[in-house]
């Protein structure tokens, strides 16, 4: 199994999470490219430590959107998406490639990536991308999704991914952040869960039900003190599992 | 002898220049990488089409100043500036090989340009740049200039250019282009000078006396239609000449 | 009646239509405010202006989109879209008054106009703009929109425009511009179809037929050469048509 | 005496110090404007909370450099550089008026703030803003600069600020910050250094000797846990020492 964690995401003189703690707890690190996140330097430190602690390195592709964050819907025509997609891929690959290593995959961030989950026109942008820059390199995104679909057709493979802190419904979808109850947030509680997704490939969903969920990689959060230990928790354990914890890429 | 121009450098719904045109003149095209012009979208075309016609694709790095076309000196700081250059080079060489091609070399825009031809810390930080991502990537610059010496003192190739539109000094240098006279816009004038320039490897002073230049790349503007008059009669004129005219790298 | 038109849409290096001519031709100007054009020393120059030759300033709000020029919907939150609003209404404010003025209305560009046209959540966050800067500020909208009916609500004014270029449906509604025929071209038929509207308050629809419009402020586009020929016959023919033409604000 | 302090300085998701604790402790708020920090939605919180509380307003105006947060000198052309401090005054006003107040002073943030208090052409940029705007709107700017120059000969007035926490010279001047020793950071000794400044108008320098400092503000920082600490510190011995803290504006 692989750990996931969105990383990099400070810009200038801001800070956003704690990525030295949090690359010494997952396998791969969503790198953010300049986009909703990460300039320059923040890209440069972030990917130099990555690869000096073997995390494996993605692009956490976004919207461009500084002041959102990522977070709003945009309405960008597809082939602007697509050059969009491949000129933060190629501004990541430099730094990756100066560090001595290279872009494992490719993960969009936020609004994009619920976007591409439904919208096949955006999807299948995001993947032309992916496809005209090295159609070898995978896309994490959610299983079942739109965007899985579009990769398939293309050629491009993909990972899926799942989330130990988030509540599923009876048919495998995450449920709404707006819905009540959606987020956990109890360490143990989410550890658990994490295990039984991973040796049990199901999960127990908001009616109590258990519901086959096939992951390659779990996401982790770690913009926050109590989301650090969190994480923590997790890796601990998977590890108490017999889990093995290494990067898919 | 080569021949570069500017291109690439619209932004989204603005235009500047007749890219396709110039395309026909030049030999190497310094594509704007979205620091001081280009967008993604932008770039995307600018570069299949520079790959189409067999124009060589060099990175023109900037300051980040699209507000001011990257025509303000900014006092970035050193490793700062070093991961602007290496994240614009990365992103313009994303589009690169999505069309089969490569970035083959590096020329900083405007202020940046001039910067590094005097200051050795912005120089360093720029050649660092270059030596980290691929040092065989030729720097291209003003002959005698700082950054030549940067690159040569970090074993990074340079490449020497002239401007056949530009009055000299007695030293060599570029006179200011706020001193009367530094610009000229006579196409028949400056083909000649041109042609002076490509097969005597010297250049008359604004004094009228002659200098030594040696230089392995013209630079020819394409941005108003003039210009591109301009540059076709350069171009044709140094072909009757019997000058070869190919790309440097 | 009034004539408006979008100016002020250059940003930095990149200029766009030509602004002098059409200040002749409109009696307001909706001017950009630096979201999807407009760089402050281009509103600046736009601004002094307008004043100068007593054209009404009007403030041209948008999405945060240079790269897409504001034509991208974008799902900014309510509360943000207040203050983008607030933001842009008070910079323009600042070049007014410094030029003897103040802005006179308020027309939402590009995405952000469609989108309120029918969506009542950002309809309201723009209208909440308005009342909380100055409540009898008008908003230059759609007849018939949910915006105007947002403004309504509020107790701020609106301004019903037309479009003399365009085709419209029997409900009084564009017909989008997707569509074949939805842009007319032709001045003569334009400057006639102004006319009626202004003197008859009525349009011939995409099918023949006539459709009542009753519209204070008239659209002409001047951002290409014969966009500005087009204006002026629209003028022209007013004029001898016995229309007063004059800034509604 | 006033103090004033650093306020609204965080960028959509990303938040810096906390503002709500400082509004507690000074009497005057330099709300970032847009170009270095603050997006709308932050600038509009931030001055209704200092409304709220009775603190006056002042615009923190900057060069446009978002990601080295101000803190970049910049060769802006002066025309360019007067519209940008027109655009970012206008933009607060909006906020101040929404909220039932108005702009009260200017204070430049960072590199124009040190860059305008030796550069005459700047400096003069600058004030001609608020001359344009409100020639009776305060620059709260170092004692003997060239600013405040500037600033008498346009005939706008101008206001001396101090800095507690920062080293003198025997000239008057601030110690560099590169210079060991230069910012002081125990309460203690900094709260004994303002209550000095404010009744003996007078500062110790780094070498041992007193030299007369005669200010009306003093400038306390918040973007740390301890700062806010020192600015209560500072706040607490002024009033114990009988000096009334309030605006000057």
């Amino acid at each position: 199994l692989d750990l996931n964690s969105d990383l990099g995401e400070g810009y200038g003189r801001w800070a956003l999470g704690d990525d030295a703690a949090m690359l010494e707890v997952v396998t791969s690190a969503n790198i953010a490219c300049g986009f909703h996140a990460g300039d320059p330097a923040t890209i440069d430190r972030t990917v130099r430590t990555a690869v000096e602690r073997g995390v494996a390195v993605g692009a956490q592709v976004s919207y461009p959107d500084l002041v959102g964050f990522g977070r709003r819907e945009i309405d960008v025509p597809p082939d602007e998406l697509t050059a969009d997609v491949l000129y933060q891929l190629g501004a990541l690959e430099a730094f990756a490639r100066a560090a001595g290593s290279r872009v494992r995959y490719v993960k969009p961030h936020g609004a994009l990536y619920n976007r591409i989950a439904r919208d096949p026109v955006q999807a299948a942008a995001v993947v032309e991308a992916i496809r005209r820059y090295d159609p070898a390199l995978p896309l994490l995104t959610l299983p079942g999704s739109v965007a899985m679909e579009a990769a398939r057709e293309a050629g491009v493979p993909s990972v899926a991914e799942g989330f130990a802190d988030r509540a599923y419904t009876a048919e495998g979808r995450l449920v709404s952040r707006r819905e009540p109850g959606s987020v956990l947030h109890d360490p143990e509680q989410v550890a658990a869960r994490a295990v039984v997704m991973a040796t049990e490939h199901q999960v127990e969903t908001a009616d109590g039900t258990q519901v086959a969920v096939q992951v390659r990689s779990l996401c982790v959060h770690g913009d926050t003190p109590g989301a650090v230990d969190l994480a923590r928790a997790v890796r601990t354990a998977l590890e108490q599992a017999g889990v093995t914890l290494e990067a898919f890429a």
